[in-house]
Formats: C-alpha cells, structure tokens, sequence
C-alpha cells in the first residue's frame, strides 16, 4: 500500500517534490499545503492536485475561484509522512506542527542541522537514515559536492577536498534578488560553510570551501580539487562516475557542451520537465588528475538536484526498503534519470 | 497522405519545427539537414530522426559515431517543402538549391524579404498564401506585432502604431553573445526596422518603432500604442484577444506574474516542451485605453513565437486547406496551444 | 557670505550634493549626517569632510576610529539649508527635525509630493520655488522627462507626450537587488506612475508613461514621444537642445556611441568625476520628426542628473538669485557641465 | 632628458599607457597611432594629444574635422620606446614594423609569448628586463596572480600552487560579447593556460589553474591557494601585502566592501580617473592560513591593472633605472598608487 505523503510548501522544491510523488507508485500524495494565492495554485487546482490551506486564509482562496481541498490539519493528519519545503528557516517551527500529530518528516538544507536527527546525503549515509523520524536533505551545494566525494572516498579514500562555488544569484523565477553586475563573496571569508554542512553529512571529510555569488541563474558551477588516498588512473575515475546514475557525463570537445546555459539546452532538447537536470552534471573533459590530485568542474541544478535525495530518504525513514542501491535504481526510474 | 517535409537546418527554430511536424499527422518528417557534428545531432539521432548530411560531411558523421541517414541531396528530392531553418541569410543561397529541385521552401525572418514571393503571418495574409510557392514568415518580433495588429484592425481599424522593442540580448543557448551590463540602441536611429518588416506583410499599417537591446534571454518584451478608428472599450479588447489561441493573457494582480521571468516559470509548470510559448503574452493588466488610443506590453517568445505560423503557412502554401480558422484550430490543437 | 549646507545622508545622492557643494563658493559645507560605520565614513573623515552623528551612536564611530565632528544637532542648528539625502519615504519623518529647528529643506524624487510646498525642476518652475521652505527634487526619470518637455513646451507647445522606460534594476553598487535575468513590469499596469510624477511640477502636461526594469546599472533609458502644437524642423530641435548645457547630445554615426556602457566609457574617459554624467544624454541620431511628431531617445545616469538641479534650487529657495539662466550657468560652470 | 614614447593603438590599454606617460616627467609622449575615427579620436584630439595616422587613412581623419598629427612612419621614427596596445594578436606583425625602425617595443598579454625577448612582471623579473629590446608584459589575470606569488616566493616559498579564475565577461565598453546567462568554462578542460602563461616569467612555479567566465564586466576574481615551504603566521602575510603598494587590502567586515561592484565605488568615490584600480584588491577576510597553506580571494580590475608593470619595464629596458624598489616607487607616486 502507498505511503501517504503531504508536501508543506508549493515552491521551488516543493512542487518538484509533488511532481516526483505523483510519478511513483510506492507513494501516493494526499496534498500539498498553500499560504498564497498565486499562479502555482491555479495551476495546482488545473492539475488535479489537492490543495489545503489554514482555516483562516481559506475565504481568500474561494474567493479566488479556488475550492480548497481541506485544512492544512487534516492534511497532516492523513499523511504518513510530511515533506517541508518551507523557506529557509520556517522548518524548525513547522517541526513542533508535525511532532504535534506524530507524523515524521524531511526537511530541506535551508535548515540549521538541529531541525533533524540526522542530515542526509544517499551516496554517503542512506543507512543511517533507516527508521529515523525527522531527517534533512542538505541543501543543492552540499548535495552535488558530497555525492561526488562520498564516491571518491568510498572507491580510493578522499584526504583531503577543497571546492570554490561559484553561485547562481537568484532561482529563475526569482526577479528581485541581485548581483546585477558584481561578483559577490558570500561570505568574504574562507573557509564558507559549505564544507561545514558537508562535514554534518561526512565528519571524516577535510574540507575547505569557498564561495562567490555571481549574476546567472541557470546553475551553480562548482570547482573540486580532491586529494586521493591512492593514484588513481582517469579512466577509471570516469567509468566509476559513469556507471552511477546520480552523475551526468558531458563531453566538450566532441558535443560542443562547454557552459551552463548549453547545459540546460540540452535539458530542454532532451524532453526533461521545466528542463530539470537532477544529476551531477560532470564536464567531464575538465577531470584531470596529477598522481593523486583529481580536478573536476561541475554544475549543480540547484532546482531539482535534492529531489532525488529527498525521495531516496523516504524510503530509509519508513522502512519501505534498505538497499540504497535498490532504492536509487527505483527513484532513478521514476525519475527518467540515466537509462 | 501526409505531406513530406524535410528542414534545413536544426537550430533554435529548426529543431521546433520539427518537434511540430512529427506531433501533426497532415506532415511526415523525411528527415533534418545537418552541417556539423554536435550535441543536437546527437539528440536528434537518439531521438530517431532522420538526419541527412552533405557528402562532403558524411565521413565526419561516421567519425563521429552517427552513420547519417543519406545525403541532403536525396532528402531535398524527397519532400514536398522544405523549411529553411539556416542563419539569417543564409536562406537566398539555398533558396538557389531549392529551385534545382523544383521544390518550395518556407524562409525564416532573418532573409531579406526578397527571398520569397510574399512575407507572411497568419492573422494577416492567410489568404495570400495560398498556393505561394516561396514564403518568409516573418521574424519573432514582427509576428508578434503583427497578429496583434492585424487582429485589431480587423475589428476596430488601426490608424497608426507605435512599438517600443525591449529587445532579449541572445538566445538562451547562446553563451557568446552581448550585452552583458549595457543597454543597446539598435539601431541608433528611429524608426528601427521592424516597422518596414511589418508593412511587407501589412502594406496599409501606418507604424513607428524603436528597439533597445538588453541584457536578458528569455524574451523581447514589446510596448504598443495604437490609435484606432473608433473608440473602444477595454472588456470587448480583452474579450477578443481572450477569443483567439495565439493570445495568451496573463492577469499580473491575482498571479503574481509581472515579468518575463516569472512567465517562463509558468511555462515550466504548465509542462510546455521546452519552455516554449507560441502565443503572444498579452500582460493583460497592462492594457488600457485612453478613448481611441490602446496601449499595452506584451511578451514574444523569440524561440517559438514563429511556429505556428511555420505550420499554418504549409496549409495554404500546399493547398491543404484554405480556411484559416481551420487551420489555425489544427495547428494549435497538436502543439497544445489553448484548450 | 556663503550659505551653510548640511547633507542629511551620505549615499549615491547625497556625496554627490556634497561634492557640488564643496565646489561651488556661494555655498559652504558644515558638515553631513552619518548614521552608519562603513567605508563611506572613512572615506568621508579622510577628505576632511566633517561627519555629524547620533548622539547615540557616537561611540560605534569612535571605536571604529572615526572621531564625530559633533552630533547631528548641532549640524543641523549650524546650517542654512538641509540637503535631505535620505532612503525614499524617511525625508517626511525628517521633515519634523528640520521644521522643529526652524531650517528650510530640499527633499528628493523618493518621497511623497506633500513632504514639500513644491515639487520642483529648474527648466519648469524655477520661479515657483522662490523663498519656498520645503522643496522636492522630483526623481533622476522624472528629471530627465521634464528637462526635456518643459524645454520644448517653451518653445513649441507640447500638446501630448509618450514616454516608455526601461530602467535601470540597481544602482552600481547594488549587489543585492534583481533581476539578474528578467524584464520586470513595474509596474505591469499602465500609466506608470512618472506621469503622475511629472504633472507635480508640469500640471499642463498630457503624459502617458509606462515602465520595464531590465538587468543592468548604468543608466536609464527613456523613448519619447512628444506631439507638438506646431509643426517643427529637425535641425531647429538639435539647435534648442544644443543650445542648453543640460542636454549632452551624442552622435553615434561619427562616435560609434550607441548604448549606455559606451556612454559612460566616454565620461570616464572625458574625466568626469565618478563617471557621472549630469546631463540627459540625447542620442541624437535617433532624434527624428514627422510632422508634429518627435521622437527621441535620451540616457538619464540616475546617479547624478539631479544634482544639478538640487544645487539651482537652493539658489531659488534662499532668494540667493532670482534667474534661472544665471543660476545654471553658474552652477553649470563649477560642475563642469558645458563649456 | 625624458624618453619619447609612442603608443600604437588607444583602446582600453593604450589610452591608460598614454595617461600614465603624460603624468610621468620621465617620459615623453610623441603621439598615438589611430587607425579609426571614433569618439576616442575626437576625444584624444581635445586632450591635446598627438594623432598619428596611416597615410592612407589622413583624408579620412581630415573629413571628419581631425586634423592629424602626421603619418605613423614619422612617430615610430621619433620614438624611442613603442608601446604596442593593438588587439591581441597583431603585435607580431606590428614587430617588424617596429623592427625595421630599429626601435624597442613593449608588447601586452594578449600576444604570444615568442613575440619577445622576455615575458615579464615587475615583482618577480625586473632584472631579467634590463637592456632588452622587446619585452612582453603578461594579462591581467596573470599579472595580478604572480605579484601575489612572486611576492610570496621571495618571502616564505611557494612549493605548489592553485587560482580559480572566475572572469569578467567582457570590459564595460564592450557591448557586444557575452555571456547573457551562463558560466562559461573557458577552457572546459584543466588546467587553462593561465598557469602556463605565468610561468613564461616564474619556472619555478608549480601550478594549476582554472578559469571559468560569468556575466560582469567589472573585475576579474581570483581564487589562490598557496601551499608555501614554511609555516607562516597570518599576522605576518597581512603586513608583507600592506608594505607593497601593488597591493589594495580591503577589509570586508568594518567596510561593509565584500563584491567587486562595492569596490569600484570606492574606486570612484576616491576619485581615481576613470575609476581604475592598478593594484591587485586582496580581499583581507577572506586570507587564511591553515599550517603551510594560504588561502584568499583578489580582485583583478582587468582594465588598468597591467598599466605599472608597463611603465616600470620602461625603465629597465632603456636603462633608466636598474632597482625595481625605486622605479616602482616612482611609478606608484605619478600614478597615485598608495601613499
Ligand atoms: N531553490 C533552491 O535552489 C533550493 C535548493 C536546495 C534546497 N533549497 C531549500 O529548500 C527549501 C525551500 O526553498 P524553495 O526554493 O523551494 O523556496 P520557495 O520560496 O520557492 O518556496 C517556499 C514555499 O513555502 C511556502 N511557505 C511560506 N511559509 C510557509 C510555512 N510557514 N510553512 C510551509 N510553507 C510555507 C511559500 O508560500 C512557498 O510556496 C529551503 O530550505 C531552501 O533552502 C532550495
Ligand atoms: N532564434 C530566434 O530568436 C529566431 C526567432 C525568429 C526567427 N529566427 C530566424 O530563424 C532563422 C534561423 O535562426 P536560428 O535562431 O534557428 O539559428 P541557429 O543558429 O540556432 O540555427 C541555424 C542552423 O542552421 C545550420 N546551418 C548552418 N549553415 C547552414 C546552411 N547553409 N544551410 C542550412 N542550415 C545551415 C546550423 O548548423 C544551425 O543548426 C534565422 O533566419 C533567424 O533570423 C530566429
Ligand atoms: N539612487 C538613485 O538612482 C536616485 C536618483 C534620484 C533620486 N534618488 C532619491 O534620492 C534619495 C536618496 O537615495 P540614495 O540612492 O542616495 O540612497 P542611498 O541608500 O544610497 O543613501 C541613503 C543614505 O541615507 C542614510 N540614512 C539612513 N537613514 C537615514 C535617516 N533617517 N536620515 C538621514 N539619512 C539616513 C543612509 O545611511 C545612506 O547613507 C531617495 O529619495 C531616492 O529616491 C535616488
Ligand atoms: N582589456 C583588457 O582587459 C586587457 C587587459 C590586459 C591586457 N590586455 C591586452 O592588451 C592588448 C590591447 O587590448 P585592449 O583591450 O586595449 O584592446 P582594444 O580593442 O580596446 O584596443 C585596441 C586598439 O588597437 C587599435 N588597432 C587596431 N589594429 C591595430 C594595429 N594593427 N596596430 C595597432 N593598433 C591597432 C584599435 O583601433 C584599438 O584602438 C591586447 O593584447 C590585450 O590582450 C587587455
């Protein structure tokens, strides 16, 4: 029987989140909770989603044309299990909500760690999230950066990483956020705490980590240096990454793939909803390696890469399945990545 | 039987004309003329289109891992039109090629108008079309001027326009182009050319304009003004360009959606291919009307405005069909345009 | 005797009224009002400028290094006139200080017309701010549209006027504020409010205005439409504005100036202090007229066009001299415009 | 007796060179080479600079109101020293030119290496300059970088080092490159000849780096991390780049200064022409030090940044002055670099 799942928030991730529900057997989507009336309900309403809000905006929503399915209350007390995806930071008293009906749930990287039990990362500790109640998925960075070094480590140890992100200003929706024409260091010290939320994931990982927020808003960019516990020879490091759905290998040379905004044409062209890229997306001719230094560029979706993280974790929170490999192969599927 | 179709060219607008052609059963594709080797002919193979390539070419391809479906030469034989989908003029020079083999071709905006036997946009000149042998459908920015235009003088007369072009800097793919922090007068000069583009198609059309470059991909964004021959009241406006498929109007004060980037946002969650938007994006809180005079903003989506028009104009052109509501209720129906 | 300036904030305005201040002898600076530690006050504190602050932060100032030249009473007792510089919306509630020292004050574009007796542009109403106490300086858009109208008003009579701005998203050294990637209707209603803005000081004027924010810094960039009572010759227009200091007329054709970065390359090139421009910059090749239509675009640099004019209004104000010719070109002349 | 200098071309390098000859007594400007009438001609021509032209070109100058100076054959002849500041890539042919006049010549980074006798940057190959005849002064990106190590070398040893180059798009004049909305990796391969490129001066120097371009135009922005032969105390590396002038340390926390558009306004508010900063901008929170490795950000303003190490070389290759302390002193003082 499906488990049961409400999705609190309509946003970004949110709606990703709905989208990945709806597109699985295993679960099944009693509703989303919205605060707004917007463009995203209307079009929640024409998709047939359920739609529940507080008892007190409910007038606002009819009076917008849009019935609502419930009250955000009984949304949570149907669901078996809650997705927050709430603006940075509103998690932590959402939480008190959720433990108020018992019901367990995932929170996004916009959190602080204590929101949770335990931060999440599949490749790096899926199995410590077996039957936990409250878990939190690290944010789009942490993620991307972690599923490569997690691999590395587990295949030729990893000594010692350093990654310099540079960031996408704004989410392309999002019209009011800057720089227009600036580089921005967020923050204008080293180390950022990207490598902190990773070692909340991966305590054994050296890491320093820096940041810079520039005027694009397609993906991150992040730059790995990674120091190995042994040589490693580059043609094994490809196929190690090549046989791991979570990573997209793109050629420059022979497909002329040499930037972000190629990237998500190629997303477009290849039919991927809003032309998400949930993978990794390695430039795989920047791989480099100098006996055991391993150099790599590579973009982050910052939209969808924690979707599939996000499913994976549900998997592990209520015990439907303790293979990781089995849950990616599954989540993977559903999700239209590799194959 | 379908008509046989082979495009020329599979770039921004070659590969949606495409994607029109194999989803409208009145056309078969032959297959694509391909000059180089690159991600889109990769996908374009993965996808099972037929791609034809120079001969000169064909060992390149072979190379490359694609064994080309046959040389253009054959693929020119075969169909019964051709698109010209090549750079903006490039269009005269295979016009040459087409003509050897007696065949007709559809031209894009960026020829010279001479190219063809008539500039065309459906809302204008349908009619005209009719058994044409050589056309050019206008450019983006023009076909959107233009069924605005042409559909408001239908109805109340136009005496004279104004457009004001906030022009998008490059197409999203393309990483090379500027400006990057600058605003753009091009041309420096009034009127721009646009104007002159539309009176090819609508002689009678009294019409200032002016276009600014800026630094965005996702759109050109258009101010009009139009004097028309009688006064007019803003429900019936709105009630017409509602009527018609090839507007899309977007209400701004109950959706929240006020720029060009929020709008592509809700081109991705409504799941259109590629983000695309056929229609002029009528902001409709932005129409007014001051007696005669009528002014608004509307959004063209340089990427797939020309579309339909590309489809329709084969109805006429070929002799498929000669009622343009039929034909235009055909093409938007298998590009899911309305409804 | 010079006429003794405080400046009420210290941002992109008000360092440039100080700076015209420091260079123009009929005025002489006491000092600017500080609020805030940051790079603005060390810079300040080294040109020798004197820094007036809250009683109550003083030893935030003090322990940054900054020694206060006094507190911000005694800067605004000791001045003749109150240059307020503030964020928009916080000149009304400074407006109260200055009343309760008995001080007149010059408000700027960002506030409410009623936080002053007068909304004021020197090439309109100079006159109508003789011996008035509280004065606003419409905003950089506003500015520039009535430089233009109330020049050619004078001397043709401007039945109607059509203005479409794209404007700027930040100022330069705003790295916080979007879009990044967007045209921004704002609002997505039309009129805007500028032609409200205009008529404050030009209530004759028959304006319709409408507004798009796109991705860049340097410059706003206003299209006009102006309808003439009479009929006018080209040549006559580049003469009137040429004839006026506060119309810098660019050619492109000879220069190859055809947008804003290459404007501003020319001021700073030209030696201007801070790259500002003060006048309209009229691209000239785009200056055209049919009949008693003219259409034109002109660069307005936001961050300095209003100075001017908050400098000949003092004049005006204090009664220091009662013509608007000998106050422009006497504070034409210290900014350097012209000549 | 000050040297005659030519500049041949006056784009952004060359008119800065021009500048920094005329307010340096050491030296005497002979004139310009210009090959095109645009703004800077008329503007040189205002400035009182010496225009020298092609003779093929005079008439053209001549009907545009300028007057030149007199052919190029005569400047070159005149000169002792030929700066040459023609786009990358056409020093090579401009070398034999110089040649046949039998005068030294200084080329810029945007040429091969081979064109000259010696690759250079002040602060690690003075010495090597001195009496040669054609030198090469290297890019912004690698000037800013090996001052930085050059200097660290000296003092501690650079055993190993790494710079993630995040590059401005395009300089703010130029309105025709891109990108709009991407991050382009350019190259998409590691390491970028950057690192090449720095060890034409430094040999020893073992490092990698990589370099990806993102839409400003204001600065470029290095990341550097250094691994050096000793332990090293913060404290003291701090005070090492303070006691350098080609080094700006800015201090993001107390200054509010954490982006590259916040540094150009402090650029302009401190009145440097045209808003230039020659020094690298070391932005001090982000320098850390963890044992033997270093780690900071710096901003390196494209436009101006290689004009001292121009003007130093002059000295060595003539003979002027053999110690790189005094002749960087006097640089710095004419150009109003510290103190
Ligand atoms: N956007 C990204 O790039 C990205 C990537 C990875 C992780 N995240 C994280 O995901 C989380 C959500 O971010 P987003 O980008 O989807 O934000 P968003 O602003 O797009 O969406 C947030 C949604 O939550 C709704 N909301 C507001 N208050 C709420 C409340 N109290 N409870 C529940 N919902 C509420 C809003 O109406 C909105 O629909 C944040 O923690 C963020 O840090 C975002
Ligand atoms: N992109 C837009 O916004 C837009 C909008 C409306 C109209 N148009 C017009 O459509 C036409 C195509 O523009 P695009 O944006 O698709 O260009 P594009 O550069 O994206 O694609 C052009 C394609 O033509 C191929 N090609 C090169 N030489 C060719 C030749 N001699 N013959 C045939 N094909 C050749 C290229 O390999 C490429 O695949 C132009 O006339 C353009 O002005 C473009
Ligand atoms: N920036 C422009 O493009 C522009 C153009 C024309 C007019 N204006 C108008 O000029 C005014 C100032 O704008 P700005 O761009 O200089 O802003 P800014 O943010 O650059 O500067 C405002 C300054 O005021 C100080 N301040 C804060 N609170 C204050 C208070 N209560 N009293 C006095 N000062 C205070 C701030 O510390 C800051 O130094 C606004 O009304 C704005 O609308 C701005
Ligand atoms: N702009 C930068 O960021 C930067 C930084 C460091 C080094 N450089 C290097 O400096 C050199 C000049 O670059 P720039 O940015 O000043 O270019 P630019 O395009 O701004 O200026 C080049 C000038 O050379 C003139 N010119 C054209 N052909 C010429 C010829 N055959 N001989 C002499 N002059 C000719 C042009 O008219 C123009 O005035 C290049 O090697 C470049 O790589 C540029």
């Amino acid at each position: 029987m499906p488990v049961k799942i409400a999705v609190n928030g309509y946003g970004t991730i949110g709606k990703r989140i709905v989208d990945a529900v709806l597109s699985n057997k295993d679960f099944r989507l009693v509703g989303i909770a919205k605060y707004r009336v917007d463009y995203s309900a209307y079009l929640a309403a024409r998709k047939g989603i359920p739609i529940y809000v507080p008892r007190e905006r409910a007038s606002e929503f009819r009076e917008a044309g849009l019935e609502p399915h419930g009250y955000v209350d009984y949304l949570f007390e149907e669901a078996d299990l809650i997705y927050d995806a709430s603006p940075g930071g509103k998690g932590a008293g959402n939480k008190k909500i959720y433990e108020s009906y018992g019901k367990p749930g995932v929170f996004q990287g916009g959190e602080e760690p204590g929101v949770a039990e335990l931060s999440y990362s599949t490749l790096c500790n899926f199995e410590e999230a077996l039957n936990k109640k409250y878990v939190r998925v690290v944010s789009c960075n942490t993620t991307g950066m972690l599923r490569l070094l997690c691999t590395l480590h587990r295949e030729y140890g990893v000594k010692r990483a350093l990654s310099v992100i540079i960031r996408r200003a704004a989410d392309p929706k999002e019209d009011q956020r800057g720089p227009v024409n600036s580089i921005l260091l967020d923050p204008p010290s080293i180390p950022s705490h990207h490598g902190l939320d990773a070692r909340t994931v991966a305590p054994w990982l050296d890491i320093v980590t820096a940041a810079a927020v520039v005027p694009t808003t397609l993906m991150h960019m992040q730059f790995i240096e990674v120091e190995l516990s042994t040589q490693v020879n580059r043609g094994d490091v490809v196929e190690l990454l090549d046989g791991i759905n979570r990573f997209l290998l793109v050629e420059s040379a022979s497909t002329g793939i040499d930037s972000t905004s190629k990237v998500m044409e190629l997303a477009r062209d290849s039919g991927r909803p809003r032309g998400d890229i949930y993978e990794n997306i390695v430039f795989i001719d920047s791989l480099s390696i100098n006996a055991s230094r391993l150099y790599l560029f590579q973009g982050i979706h910052q939209e969808s890469i924690v979707i599939p993280e996000n499913i994976d974790v549900a998997y592990a929170m209520l015990g439907i399945e303790s293979d990781p490999l089995k849950v990616m192969e599954r989540v993977d599927s559903t999700l239209g990545i590799g194959g």
